[in-house]
């Protein structure tokens, strides 16, 4: 509280990221960061911007990169919108897309940054409850809305919702935005890319941070119909010409050229993922099915936060949400194989101790 | 116009950047980008930075960096804060401290680029003309308002107020924010930044873009009372966790450590300055006094918009703004003594060609 405040701030409950600790000594699976290093041709491109051009702007179009993802997802560079991680992509999206007069819905238990935006902008909204098994209820999202938004799979559960009924959704509300936050499809699911050019209220939104090894970098897009791509670039044109670096738009541009990479590395987490969920139902963990780089995880007779506290005890960090109906699970990022087989190590000492 | 955009949309105006050809054609003196290359510690920072650790977030409360600012200007972190350039600090500031109930003032020529915020967030406010000779009327700051922002220098005029008149104007309004965006403080003027202790409604932005060379990596930084800065941290906790990636961190940070490699550098400019304004009266041009890194000019019979053509035929681009009492001015960037040499070779010929 402040006497200059815009009384608006003192209403906000601003977004609370993962711990980050700034030094080494953490396994960090808390996050969903990726535990392999960034394509080396990102690096090599990034060592290359790292000249006395860094003196000039950016290019304020950032084509190369625009152009780098039109030919990833098939489509037209006219058709992409970039931003400064996906955070400040869905942080437009909210302004270009969400009228404040109408209400919009999303998940009770989702991606916990929504209902920050909402409060920010001052949008009204509903919180559409996930059925008991976590799983996103279709019909639900077929009411009269001001705008949909949620992650496909969700967040934090890692669940999938299949490609036929986001098109129900999306072909349903042909009068309002749809707002699918892929940031976790790359492990596993399908993407709704196919359908922007079938579906002008369809806003496909992707990260380079959790996919690309490039958290650090920052790099976040959306996809979708000229027309709204032209709504994301009016915002961005009116709060910061030029939101990514030179070094990001050189790393970005090749780390998403590398086709190759992604889906080597990507693999490789797919298949300690599903490892690590073997080995955590046979110490009688539930794991809700994952189709992202984390499992989301409960036990019928540890509580979550004490593990939570244990782990962190041992050096290692998982993410705990004390809210409703999520406060007895723990989000645990699929690291190396090696990081996983020291937390599934810690966790059996665990279950052997507090049987 | 699209159907699914907020109506906001439709209201707003852009901003629109100078140009930024990607191809290297052009000598370049139409967005103030400084001449010489960033601090080579600087680079060496990035290059070390430069590795497999971008798989992970940066800090989201960048703490060296706002150590370095906060050094530089002997207060405390917790009076700084940092953005994606000082575009994007003036963002969060108005949404942070401009109540949308209230009306804030800022001069009729100054920076394009608050008209479009004010546009965005929905803030009314009402123009305060320059003097006849662009100076700032500081008397007509001194009426009611939610809210005052300029720049100081003033752009594009160049013209810089005195300190004792700064601080006329924020001890007059001690119940609202007066918000100094001092980007282009560095060639000459005297900063601010000495008044935040004694003045809580007082925030200075600076950016890297221009006096650190480092356009290209997006660095800005607001410096004010702790109350002030923690109202910046709530609107970015809603907005983006981390708006400066690890590459811009770790840049800036050396960046604004090396401060003998500002002073030389910023000096070379300033000397610049001096001869081509000489240079461009002995050619008739009335030159507003400047203490940024550029010129504000204007010819009693060559037309601003004809002489801006000219010199984009010859591969010089200078700034022209189509707008009331400036639009037979030419904004020119200081850039090295050869292309200040080349430039005013070009516009010799011109006055003679044209007398």
């Amino acid at each position: 509280m402040n006497k200059f405040w815009n009384p608006l701030l003192n209403e906000l409950e601003p977004y609370a990221p993962g711990e980050q600790p700034q030094d080494k000594k953490y396994i960090k699976l808390n996050t969903n960061e990726n535990p392999y290093p960034p394509s080396p041709r990102a690096i090599a491109a990034i060592q290359q911007a790292t000249n006395e051009r860094l003196r000039f702007y950016p290019d304020p179009e950032c084509l190369e990169l625009r152009k780098a993802i039109a030919k990833y997802h098939k489509i037209l560079p006219e058709q992409v919108f970039v931003g400064n991680g996906s955070d400040e992509v869905l942080a437009f999206a909210y302004l270009s897309f969400f009228n404040p007069e109408k209400t919009i819905l999303f998940p009770d238990i989702t991606y916990s940054f929504y209902p920050v935006y909402a409060n920010l902008f001052r949008n009204k909204y509903k919180l559409i409850a996930l059925n008991d098994d976590f799983t996103l209820p279709v019909e639900k999202f077929l009411q009269e809305n001001g705008g949909i938004i949620f992650p496909n799979p969700n967040a934090p559960t890692g669940i999938f919702l299949p490609l036929k009924n986001i098109e129900g959704i999306v072909k349903h509300n042909s009068n309002s935005i749809v707002i699918l936050d892929e940031a976790y499809i790359a492990f596993g699911g399908e993407s709704a890319d196919k359908l922007i050019d079938k579906y002008s209220n369809l806003l496909v939104i992707r990260t380079l941070s959790k996919s690309h090894s490039l958290a650090g970098l920052r790099g976040g897009y959306a996809i979708g119909d000229t027309g709204l791509i032209e709504g994301l670039n009016r915002v961005k044109n009116s709060i910061n010409s030029y939101t990514l670096d030179r070094l990001a738009l050189a790393g970005a541009t090749e780390a998403i050229l590398d086709r190759e990479y992604l889906e080597k590395t990507t693999a490789k987490i797919i298949s300690t993922r599903e490892k690590v969920t073997l080995s955590l139902i046979k110490l009688d963990f539930m794991v809700l099915p994952s189709k992202a780089n984390f499992l989301f995880i409960t036990h019928p007779s540890l509580p979550a936060n004490e593990i939570y506290q244990l782990l962190r005890e041992k050096g290692i960090l998982v993410r705990y949400f004390n809210k409703p109906r999520i406060n007895n699970f723990l989000r645990v990022t699929i690291g190396s194989d090696q990081e996983m087989d020291n937390f599934l190590h810690t966790i059996n000492e665990m279950v052997n101790i507090h049987p």
